[in-house]
């Protein structure tokens, strides 16, 4: 503890002094130091906390193997995956070779820049679960101490996970902005190379979630359907040869999985705010592109301190009660926030003087929308309120109404979200000022998302030590220890549903905001393609192709451009179909990441019915099951499966931008991110109400553990299941590299879509 | 048989005439005669058959008895019905009245014309359904001679149901032509006053449909759990005190809440083309408005006239199978389509000349996409293909698994509709000149979904016989005839779930083409209403508050107002926000409306088992149940649920519009479109799966009545009942009525927007 207090002081004195050497800013001073501060405090402050988790006690020798089972079975899905993702990446990086050297269409940097993304997401999520299957038996052996002892382990870790996504974001930042600055590229075209590392980590992102949610929802469904409901064993027997798999799947999908998840969301918010801003500096008088670059990166490095400050103002008694247990987690959260607002005031005022403080209006919007999402989806989906009160009693009439009520609960909580992020982006825009500088208004929407994000320190810390429990009971059920323990981390796993409720809401809005500024972006960059491909003179490439009324172009009597104008009139008929095909593309995703879920659960199904069968020791506790073969089952279904769903998001931007040109794609764009938005609410809080409907039900109410009405109950979580931790979450990822694919292959959609328009016409 | 020979060749005749007479067409005739022909042509049929039906024998006393039960219950719940929208109708005519004659913001023939538009949406699910309660009896008893016996009198009885729609329609639109010509209004003013009248006939509809589904599917979900689940008597029991209410619900939600859903979709597509006609021809040179706005009305009186025709090509032979049947069907539309291809080809090009033949790709287009969507339609929905199949297969393994399943269908069965949608856009656009002439192209998106409708006299008949198949099994089953009738009416119940998936798919496709086309006239109307509210020179209005970024306003030196241009800018922050509020739109109307069939199926529930309980005759058959009691409890739960979703409708425009502004409302519109587009195709093959999947299993696959899969498919049945009969179809009529409430208050919207934003700035 002294080494952390000491740690702190060091924080906030660098902290303190920032503000005093701003006080007379120059306006052009780099401030990167301070983005390398906050990656390195994040990265150390996980470090010590990983020294931390591993000097606890491993627990005795039966903990210890279940563990390492755990952990063999993690590594091996995750050196499959990266075996697949490696192929996927591999094949990218040599089309854009070809795009950058031979075509010299895209930027040198861009095949570099999307590997490291790749890189850098993986990264996160794979130290996020190094820490988290060491921290399970950690916190199962500590749960027998006390419910205290059980949380410190299991939060420790939670917080390495947090620390670890936004110290590797920062980092990579401020990696990319070092190479790039040392190759002279000029500060304005820094952003745009950097939204392709963007879209690498959301291609990582989407393999890990979709691959990670098919993998423990297919573990999961099997294990239950023949080890639960066939053999009537209970969850987490050892005797279930899917057990462990199970297991596996809360480590591979809700830690590794959410770690790439929350990378990318991180870095998209911030690196998507940092392209709106270098625009918006070229049509504003006294401002630097600098200043306004650098801005979002600032924000979210203040934001890493204060989050690691916060995590200092959870303070539990030692016999605290699971009430005073959430509110210290609260209390941590609320404490960052605030401190994040009253820095980021300073940061804005003494960097662009006190006239931009209407952007600092635009972070404070972000920062309160966050929690406000944050409280619905919790409204919703905590047993403690209504709703989720009243699906668990509509188990009472069947497994039909069970179904209905949770997907009426899904649909109608969407409503109260996206007013929020409504309000946000007119908020935002209008305080930055956006009425009379449009660019700076779409830049300020950015800072609202940025704003939203960078808190991501100290709430995913508090989202992602659920799993962890989750994984510490499955240890103590299969280990044997004394039930006590087992209630202790139940109790555990029941305060990190609440949490991660909130980390989610941060997800799902953010999500939006950023979209509408990779939007803005887009929209941007195909003014800057169209101006690159003319001026370079390609000869396939026709201006007269481009269709003239979404398109204003000014010539000169020379007959050269002059200005490029974008005129996208929604009542376009191109344009509506772009929002309708918008619109269907988050369903057909869904539809398909679901079916994937059921064929790898069939298979998972298959193989457990099998080893019943032909090795009926199992059952009776003589033989041991094949944990490794359901391990690999699951990891070749879930690898299998995961890539069709995630071409999709790749390919379709690609075709409708060849057949329909760019500017169908922005309406698609805005179309899917429409209805992606809604539909990941629906589904990840109809799931998250499902889910704690059994749970009350299985606390005793309603007929409790057993009755007809907890069977129905468990008929709603299994549909839950892959709603909410396989399409769900990833449709938030899908909304976000659609728009990035779409930015990163501008210059080769113009060049197509006019071939193909010469061609047709 | 010879009358109805008689009539054909009278009407074959006619269309001849019509020819000969057009073929040197000064330009400028009034062919409002067609519609005339069009409209007494279908309404003389529909009465033919009338008699028909009802010379047809009605059975022995037992089987008139429960017909005649039916009748009464039915009635009974349109009179309650009636009572609660003529409400609704009074408070709308009293504030039109306000605001036509009082604040003169709209025109004086509003407050009527929206009354009509209601009675005659009310009038054809009236007429329909007074048909239909008469043909129950009779087919039940017709059944006992043939299959083919059976089918002549339900698809007599659809007939009379699709002939009164359309009949009807084309009379409205006909009637109120002739009113505003005496007033000597100007031809271009005639449309816009339509418009109300189509926002009648939608309220009127939603109403009906959303009632209807309600009530239908709380006495099915009622009579279903307590009566075949909890005390084990079979489906149609006579025993169950609510199995009466189960058959009233057939008809007064799939007969009398499709006849007014369905006159809505057919006038609103008429009347919004007709519109949009009015408004391009003030651009086309040599065009009279006259003409481009009676093309869709005469393009649909020949659809009725062709598709008179079509019913006599559905011949059977007397012991024909169920397949031979539906072929015969299926040649009757086939025919139909082909028919009204060649004579809208010499329509058009006989009234506009040969150069606007692209007018007729446009009708064209429409007849094909409706005929795609509706095979896909079939596709996913019939058992006769694998994807229903395979979602029987998955009731093996559990509820769970066919939910799963089932969503993830419907979620993927949305993507070849939209894509369909997609090309028909724009093929209608870009045939009918689009790129030279927009007005023109947005008016072809309309003659595409006039052109998809023109055949709603023979595809509605094919989809209204359904539940007249299905209440005369009922009425065989309850009346207990020979096990052989039910058999057939069974035959035919499954034939007509077939042929309905056909007709569903018209309703939705013209459904989002039709609300793209009440997009474009809202746009225009926009412009239309500022021109008024300047040239009035309301004091409370200044133009100085709108928005001068979305609206160009030229001004002369005098500061008259001399053009408007609309310019909706899609990456508008305000036009964002406003595709996310419409996007989230449809979703908290399906969650109100399961919840509504939720609360009113637990009302039922109750009543029941409160009748089994205080007379335990009725179980032992002893003593009859109080059926009335079953009905008016279903009644008065459907009437008041039905009110909230409703209101949503016609509030959200109104609220949007006045804080954010008619711009935002445009894109509250798409997005509406859009998403409630995808939502409702989705609702409505996810529930025809599960259907027919349950049907498939009681077949005798995979396990059989009574086996496990076979409650597994239950489970699925029950939650697709609210999807594909209340909330689904009743999308299709949100976004109309939203785009047409909209419409119909914009000069109040302006104004209020006004006055907002001078409190506000």
């Amino acid at each position: 503890m002294k080494k952390l207090l000491i740690v702190t002081v060091l924080l906030t004195g660098s902290i303190v002094h920032l503000f005093a050497a701003q006080g007379n800013l120059p306006g052009k001073v780099d401030l990167m130091w301070v983005a390398w501060l906050g990656s390195v405090s994040a990265l150390s402050f996980a470090f010590i906390l990983t020294v931390y988790i591993m000097k606890k006690d491993p627990g005795n020798e039966r903990v210890r193997e279940i563990s390492s089972h755990i952990l063999e079975g993690a590594n091996a899905y995750l050196g499959q995956q990266y075996k697949i993702v490696g192929i996927f990446f591999g094949v990218m990086f040599i089309l854009f070779l070809f795009l950058a050297f031979t075509l010299k269409l895209i930027s040198v940097f861009v095949p570099f820049a999307f590997l490291t993304g790749g890189f850098f997401s993986a990264l996160s999520g794979f130290l996020g679960m190094f820490v988290a299957t060491r921290a399970n038996s950690r916190t199962a052996w500590a749960s027998k101490t006390s419910l205290n002892a059980g949380l410190r382990v299991a939060f420790s870790s939670g917080t390495v996970m947090g620390m670890v996504v936004v110290g590797l974001g920062i980092l990579d930042i401020a990696i990319w902005w070092k190479i790039l600055t040392l190759f002279q590229l000029p500060v304005e075209k820094i952003p745009p190379v950097m939204i392709t590392f963007g879209m690498g980590a959301s291609s990582m992102a989407l393999f890990a979630r979709l691959g990670g949610g098919i993998f423990t929802k297919a573990a999961d469904v099997g294990a239950d359907l023949v080890g639960k409901i066939e053999a009537g064993i209970p969850e987490d027997d050892p005797r279930n040869p899917a057990a462990i798999a199970d297991n596996v799947g809360d480590n591979v999908g809700d830690v590794a999985g959410m770690g790439a998840d929350l990378y990318e969301s991180y870095v998209g918010s911030i690196i998507a705010t940092m392209a709106l801003g270098s625009v918006a500096s070229l049509k504003l008088e006294g401002i630097v592109a600098l200043q306004l670059i650098q801005i979002p990166l600032l924000i979210a490095a203040v934001g890493i301190i204060c989050s690691i400050l916060g995590t200092f103002f959870v303070r539990t008694r030692e016999e605290a009660s699971q009430k005073e247990l959430l509110r210290a987690l609260r209390i941590g959260i609320y404490c960052t926030t605030v401190l994040i607002g009253v820095v980021s005031l300073f940061l804005i005022v003494s960097i662009l003087g006190s006239r931009m403080i209407g952007l600092w209006g635009s972070v404070v919007t972000g920062l309160i929308a966050g929690n406000i999402i944050g409280f619905v989806t919790e409204y919703f989906t905590s047993d403690n309120y209504r709703p989720t009160r009243e699906l668990a009693e509509e188990s009472l009439t069947g497994p039909a109404t069970v179904i209905i009520g949770g997907l009426s609960l899904g649909m109608g909580s969407t409503l109260i979200p996206v007013i929020t992020v409504v309000i946000t982006t007119l908020a935002a825009f209008f305080l930055s000022g956006g009425f009379q500088h449009p660019g700076l208004g779409l830049y300020g929407i950015g800072l609202s998302a940025v704003g939203m994000l960078s808190t991501l320190g100290i709430t995913l810390a508090t989202d992602a030590y659920g799993p962890v429990a989750d994984n510490a009971g499955g240890i103590a059920e299969m280990a044997k220890l004394e039930p006590e323990v087992r209630k202790r981390t139940d109790a555990l796993d029941a305060l990190g549903n609440t949490t991660a409720a909130t980390g989610k809401g941060f997800a799902i809005g953010s999500a939006a905001l950023t979209a509408l500024a990779l939007l803005a972006e887009y929209a941007n960059k195909i003014i800057e393609a169209l101006d690159h491909l003319i001026s370079m003179g390609k000869e396939p490439f026709s201006i007269e192709h481009f269709d003239i009324r979404i398109l204003e172009i000014a010539k000169t009597t020379a007959g050269k451009i002059q200005s490029i104008h974008l005129n996208i009139d929604l009542l376009d008929p191109r344009i509506l179909v772009g929002l309708f095909l918008g619109s269907v593309l988050p369903f057909v995703f869904a539809s398909l990441s679901m079916k994937a879920v059921g064929r790898a659960a069939g298979a998972m199904v298959q193989e457990v019915r099998r080893q019943f069968r032909e090795t009926p020791g199992i059952l009776e506790g003589t033989e041991k099951g094949d944990y490794a073969r359901c391990v690999a089952i699951s990891t070749k279904g879930a690898q299998r499966e995961m890539i069709l769903p995630s071409l999709l998001a790749i390919v379709a931007p690609l075709i409708v931008g060849i057949l329909l040109g760019p500017f169908t794609v922005i309406a698609m764009l805005a179309g899917a991110v429409g209805s992606g938005f809604v539909l990941a609410i629906m589904m990840a809080n109809s799931g998250g109400a499902w889910d704690n409907a059994k749970k009350l039900i299985e606390g005793g109410s309603y007929g409790g553990k057993g009755s007809d009405s907890h069977k129905a109950s468990i008929v709603g979580d299994t549909v839950g299941d892959p709603f909410k931790d396989t399409s769900g979450p990833s449709i938030n990822i899908l909304i976000k590299l659609m728009s990035m694919v779409s930015i990163v292959f501008i210059p080769v959609i113009l060049v197509l879509n006019n071939l193909f328009l010469q061609w047709v016409l």
